[in-house]
């Protein structure tokens, strides 16, 4: 079908995008491998609605994201146009932009009828109205497990040994956890002479350590206003931190001196050591911080040096629960970075080979016996092909070479035809 | 964890819900079912954001639907509260409300990447602000097939043959497809002596003749003003169609005179016996209707004797992608009622299994060696269990009994113990 120019913009919405078919089947395989190791290690999929109150979503946990939520018009008699005096009287719902606050509810609500502990993977889209740039959508799918219910170090080894046969399955490689405690940050923070309530601000800074110099690092501490002792000491101790190695239990030993900094350090011990044992690749990292400000206890990464950016992050989170269900639930969760994968995996040349092969089963409709035709693509599907049945076209080259450039692997001239697969690069 | 009752409202919004990990499993094996069936018959996947420009949503191609929509504030700059006329100046993006009109919109603006002819499969979430009832929800799964790009009645029997194969993957019995065509129904209503342009509300009132008595039929076209002699032939030409029974060759050259309608029967008739070819089961129904006012040529629905509603439906629609594309292209889809199987397969006693059992590894804290621990999960998980490490709780007759109403299938009792299967109704 010849197509003319369309009569109105067709594009998707800003910042969002369509999805054509080689990529939808990437991510689909994704999905189904994520979910299929996931589910062998013990996770249940649980899932909420897109939309969820706008009270929910505003409440501050979802820090700068909550300056960006897609916010739906109320409907009916709710909406009083005649008397606007801010947003909150035209709204009541928006789009969820993760999948943790939507977590803590559905615990909240559903507590009675779930497993405890619970072993969650969700996976779904979530929205943004970010500032739309390369590799950044205004829909974007998510990919997280959580463990709710459990204070133990051992809920961390699972969701690190579960994410990394993810990653692992996805044909990923190369791959390696870092990992790191807050209270460990907390303890060295107090250690250098930082005042508690800038903490937050000196992490944001120290988590640029592996980006720039330790100059550029003391010189952002120094616009920030912090003390020019605590800077020094700082630069210092983490310099030495990642001069000492591995397990720097000197550094540790000089600088965290709190109970819970003490505690910290045990777990980590025991997490690494445990991941170990199951042959995964894991070390301390002692600058690694990541974003969320809602994280307590043990916090990692997965990346792998073939690729700039983190794949995977995580970590505890045992005061975020409580702040909506009222009462204090430890938590622990691990996000893969899905589009980041999603993209790697597109970009990988022979990264992902669909499963099974694809195959044009050419026929023609004045001559074809519709029920032999029929019964021979039920045949190839019997053996494992994805068959397609496709009116032949005029020019004979012309089509072979569409079918190939679409993708299939291979083709049957009428039902009695031979299968033959395309090219040599397939 | 024991919790106290919540701080704040946790229900999901009116009208939506949570899914808890039984259904969610339920539903996962539902959506990779359908979707390795409509592969296997050449269908590709291919997906659309779940929000699109309002102007898009609201041209009249979605019927009633288009007042249910969700309609999204526009942000920043372009939210001007001072001036508020209408919920035009409001708003710019609205949750999709169907799988069509978005679907129209993806081929205008990615045609020249797709294949063609387009065989397409979409599953995702839609979003209707409807009340609230059993069975209903605000936002719901949809799951359709499109064939783009093929004006001959093989593509209705490529929609036929896959979806009777998937209906049969999800182990629904007993399935039959009736047929019709809606230039038949035309055809038959200008026989009886209804105008054109009541057409359409004729056929609402002809759509439940399974349901009323021909005199509430009768009684239903009076109150809408249709013709008393119209009524009386509508009633008597329906009635004989039933009595003469499969293919009503008799009745047909009694009411079908146009050339339209004459060719439509041809292609009903080639559409069937193909099926049947395939050992489908199928049917002609002069009756059948189906509720959207775009189709234009065969429609069709799959029910099955053990369930009251259909579970399956659609038709031709050669002229609503022009709408949107500023070319007409032939178009034909159908679509499995996903929430409706979903609800069909969790009542129905031993209607779905999990594929894989799952086993609950217990260990005792305190007690065990961690490496060997993970090693044997790992055994385990090769041998195909979903395998989840449980701590041991104090009472074991407890946990135990807990475990099975989780839907474990068995534990073993530390990495050493043997497995063992929980009741025997499992």
């Amino acid at each position: 079908v010849a197509v003319r120019p369309a009569r109105l913009p067709t594009e998707p919405p800003r910042g969002m995008r369509d999805i054509l078919p080689d990529e939808a089947e990437l991510r689909d395989w994704m999905a189904r491998t994520i979910l299929d190791v996931y589910r062998a290690y013990g996770f249940r999929r649980i899932e909420t609605p897109a939309l969820e109150h706008i009270d929910l979503l505003t409440r501050g946990e979802g820090g700068e994201n909550e300056k960006l939520i897609f916010k739906v018009l109320k409907r009916g008699e709710k909406l009083d146009l005649a008397d606007v005096r801010s947003e909150a009287d035209l709204v009541d719902l928006g789009l969820r932009f993760d999948l943790t606050v939507p977590l803590a509810r559905y615990y909240a609500h559903n507590h009675a009828q779930l497993p405890k502990p619970l072993k969650a993977v969700q996976i779904g889209p979530v929205w943004r109205a970010e500032r739309p740039q390369k590799g950044r959508f205004r829909q974007f799918t998510q990919c997280d497990i959580d463990i709710l219910g459990v204070q133990s170090w051992f809920a961390e080894v699972e969701l690190i040994l579960a994410t990394s046969k993810a990653l692992t399955d996805l044909r990923l490689k190369d791959l390696t956890v870092r990992i790191n405690d807050r209270r460990l940050l907390t303890a060295i923070a107090r250690h250098c002479g930082f005042d508690d309530d800038h903490h937050d601000s000196v992490f944001i800074t120290l988590d640029k350590w592996d980006k720039l110099k330790p100059s550029e690092i003391a010189a952002e501490l120094t616009r920030a206003g912090q003390s020019a002792s605590a800077i020094a000491e700082m630069i210092k101790v983490f310099t030495e931190f990642k001069a000492e190695g591995e397990l720097p239990v000197k550094m540790i030993s000089r600088t965290v001196r709190t109970d819970e900094g003490i505690h910290a350090w045990q777990d980590l011990k025991r997490i690494i050591e445990a991941v170990r044992s199951a042959d995964g690749s894991i070390q301390f990292d002692a600058t690694l911080v990541r974003g969320m400000s809602y994280y307590t206890g043990p916090i990692f990464e997965i990346s792998s040096m073939r690729f700039p950016s983190s794949i995977a992050g995580g970590g505890r989170y045992d005061k975020l629960i409580g702040k909506i269900l009222g009462q204090d639930v430890p938590a622990t969760g691990f996000s893969i970075g899905f589009e980041r994968v999603a993209s790697i995996l597109m970009d990988m040349s022979g990264g992902w080979r669909r499963p099974r092969k694809r195959v044009a089963l050419l026929f023609d409709k004045d001559a074809t016996e519709l029920h032999h035709l029929l019964i021979v693509a039920e045949k190839l599907r019997r053996e494992k092909h994805d068959v397609s049945l496709e009116a032949k076209g005029r020019k004979r080259g012309a089509q072979l070479a569409a079918l190939e450039a679409q993708g299939f692997d291979g083709f049957a001239d009428g039902p009695d035809g031979e299968l033959q697969w395309f090219g040599t690069g397939r």
